[in-house]
């Protein structure tokens, strides 16, 4: 049974009792498209708990639950119970410190999960100190993961054969779980193709939507690795500025020409580190709906978060299926599997899945069998909690060793997600060249200025922490803080 | 110690007494080489093996191979021990019967090993019977690649961690050495890429050689993947006939634009089946030399060659680095490992693994490992023997089906090498039609019109007959030719 709810200035929600979707979430969901919709308007009071609890007939605590995800999340004001109200101003960064409170349910409550993009030329992929987009390989439970593997290794022979281009099909559903529960992205099956990484689907993009005659534009700084695949097909790449809320798209708007795809990193700007906050995410996708345009979202690594909440996907919030979201397990499980996902609009499927059959045919099937036990069995989730905890120590050392021993030279940026951070250096030095001196030393921090395609605004060097271990990255701090102060 | 051999009409080779390299392999690529550069013209007369044999300081036997080598290739006319002479009219077919003559050493006597381009949408790579390309999946050494595999499970983190976007360093060495003696390829380590799958490689040569002001020539017909693949720029694709011989290079030259690169099946025309005799090889090189065109050379099922003996590969003639080579271990192992390899001319190497980087970065870490361990442990070599005798009993009984069910229906083509035959239809009949009542019968052959661009000369049917035993095989020719039969 699915019935509508009309209460007070609530619009009209989907809630369904009979649905395996629990109470609070679709309360949380039916809430929220409201907002970004705009079926809800700012300033807009809702009917309180009690009120809406009557309503649908359930009890006060999932209602509860909802409202204060949405509070947390930036969507409402006000205090639960005493009066919410729809945000005026919806705040630059709507994520605020978890603190003591009690895990609050909805989209953000679960275990959150890989995706990476972190790619450029592999040759930027170190593994030394500091190496950006390195994961704590020596925590990866190899034994586990190798029990998957030899599961598979003498099945049928069919399995040897050709597979899907989509991807394999229990995978495609697994994904789509872990999506919906992590990252509030909404499709199903049909929209997912598993990739040989998410890299390729960059290409896939830049194949299937643009010409010469295109113009794409990404974020000013921005990953390299995306400007390099998205004008594969000869498109004009444009760099738009990020401020501390992201993309500018009051600038995008303003550009004289018409734009088909945009690449962004909206849960954790790549390499500044900010997250979107809602006002500009919503902005972001009234102008590609009105525009006609795409948005790539590159959810690269939404499933390390430390002090603060995440944010839903920008897939999940856009109504008019603009967005191309794309994910991989690189960080999540490691880089050599090689497996990454892209969940597509679905007048897109068609298209993309066979540009995607022209790149490789299709990914491995080995791993996607490994991947897809892995998932479905928890340990997925299990080892992202456990790779948190090591993240957040790594990244505690790094900070730590910068304060103590660095503060002098090093200015550090955003540090509440993922595993790396931006310090900046001192005006009028040249980050290339102390990038290049750094690896002469043998640790590699990645020169700022490479992310721009203009002239970088200020310099500093991208440091990743998840490759190594505390003393390693509090040597690498002393040797950088030398090498700069030593500068001539 | 390098000493050269000047005598008679013979043109200096390298020759080199404490070389590894069996003096019958350096005289028989010495002289090969001299021919295919043209410093042996046709009506040359070489020395006498016995001459030659005590200019060098060696016994007759190496000469006389070497000779007898030469003389079945093609590039030699008269008998050996009684005159020989450059031959005038390379012939059309250089491959002879091999017949009850014992096995002649070089380049052609080795285990023949996988590559394949096999792919256009994978969603034409079925598994049922007669669906082209499938190889014998039920006779792979699971276990012994499943041992390979989990040697390298437990591994150090490294191997989880990024990989070189060239590809697995020992696997590229154990590449170029397998081509050297299976498909006499020139090349070292540095210039092999290992791809995920030979498909890639045309992606990466259309994005790194073209532009839609390219112009791409193809055989008509031709492998639709490669068109597919080598438009991905924006090129123009230009359908050029083959011949008994393959493409028309006449035709090719005639064309009044530039053309930057042609993709070209010497050693097995996809789907005809031919291989490009020796003086066409030679005027397509000197073609592409003065028109600085690239040529593709996909090599992809050379391994499997049944009744003559293989010509080596247009790359190992080509002296001035045109040729770029592509090869697969889809059929040599199984499809889903998605791994591949091309050689590139040195001066493309740069940009190649630049382009491949912004594909999908590298290929994943484990199964590198394994097939390198495979190919170095002699695995390989001795499961091509195997599935070579498995192929042959195949393709007999297609063909004897065929002849014996079928052949008021079906006219068979070429059938020596490779894993499929065409098989031509009645004038008039159409083969889309038939394929796709076939299909409903649960039997799986392409239609030949499929692989032309421009409107098909004859109807036929491409028959895979590696992925099934040979019951299925007749009975699947049973299904067709009543089918068939039954048109109305």
């Amino acid at each position: 049974m699915r019935r509508s709810a009309s209460i007070g200035v609530m619009p009209i929600i989907p809630f369904d009792r009979t649905s395996q979707v629990p109470f609070y979430q679709q309360i949380y969901e039916g809430v929220r498209a409201a907002i970004t919709s705009g079926r809800l308007m700012p300033g807009q009071r809702l009917p309180s708990t009690r009120t809406l609890a009557e309503e649908l007939h359930i009890s006060r605590y999932p209602v509860f639950s909802a409202f204060d995800q949405l509070l947390q999340e930036g969507y409402l004001d006000g205090k639960v119970g005493s009066g919410t109200f729809v945000r005026y101003n919806i705040p630059d960064d709507v994520n605020r410190p978890i603190g003591a409170r009690r895990p609050a349910p909805g989209a953000a409550s679960a275990p959150v999960a890989p995706s990476t993009p972190d790619v450029e030329s592999e040759r930027e992929h170190g593994t030394g100190p500091l190496a950006v987009s390195s994961p704590a390989l020596d925590h990866f439970p190899t034994e586990i993961f190798a029990r998957l593997i030899r599961r598979h290794l003498t099945g049928p022979p069919e399995l040897l054969a050709y597979g899907d281009p989509a991807g394999y099909g229990p995978l495609r559903e697994a994904v789509v779980e872990y999506l919906r529960t992590a990252r509030a992205v909404d499709c199903d099956a049909s929209q997912v193709l598993i990739l040989s990484g998410s890299q390729m689907g960059l290409i896939v993009s830049a194949l299937a939507l643009t010409t010469p005659e295109s113009a794409v534009c990404v974020e000013e700084p921005g990953y390299p690795g995306a400007r390099q695949a998205l004008g594969a097909a000869g498109a004009t790449i444009i760099p738009v500025e990020v401020d501390s809320d992201g993309i500018d798209v009051a600038a995008l708007a303003r550009l004289d020409r018409p734009i088909g795809l945009v690449y962004v990193t909206p849960s954790h700007q790549y390499p500044l580190g900010m997250s979107m906050g809602l006002a500009r995410r919503l902005e972001l996708l009234r102008w590609a709906a009105n525009a006609s345009a795409w948005i790539i979202e590159d959810d690269y690594d939404s499933e390390y978060r430390y002090s603060s909440r995440p944010v839903g996907s920008l897939q999940g919030m856009d109504s008019d299926g603009r967005v191309i979201y794309l994910g991989t397990f690189s960080r999540g499980l490691f880089p050599a599997l090689r497996i990454g996902y892209m969940v597509v609009p679905r007048q897109l499927v068609e298209r993309f899945l066979r540009v995607r059959a022209t790149l490789d045919i299709f990914s491995p099937t080995l791993y996607q069998l490994a991947v897809n036990d892995f998932l479905r069995e928890g340990q997925f989730a299990r080892h992202l909690r456990r790779m948190r905890a090591i993240y957040v120590a790594r990244r505690d050392a790094l900070l730590g060793a910068i304060q103590e021993e660095a503060a002098d030279v090093l200015t550090v940026g955003n540090t509440d997600a993922g595993l790396h951070v931006v310090a900046y250096l001192g005006d009028g030095i040249d980050d290339n060249d102390v990038a290049l001196r750094a690896a002469s030393l043998g640790v590699f921090p990645r020169a700022l200025s490479s992310c721009y395609m203009t002239s970088a605004v200020r310099p500093g060097l991208i440091m990743g922490f998840g490759g190594s271990d505390e003393s390693v990255l509090r040597g690498a701090i002393t040797t950088l803080a030398n090498l700069i102060r030593n500068l001539e």
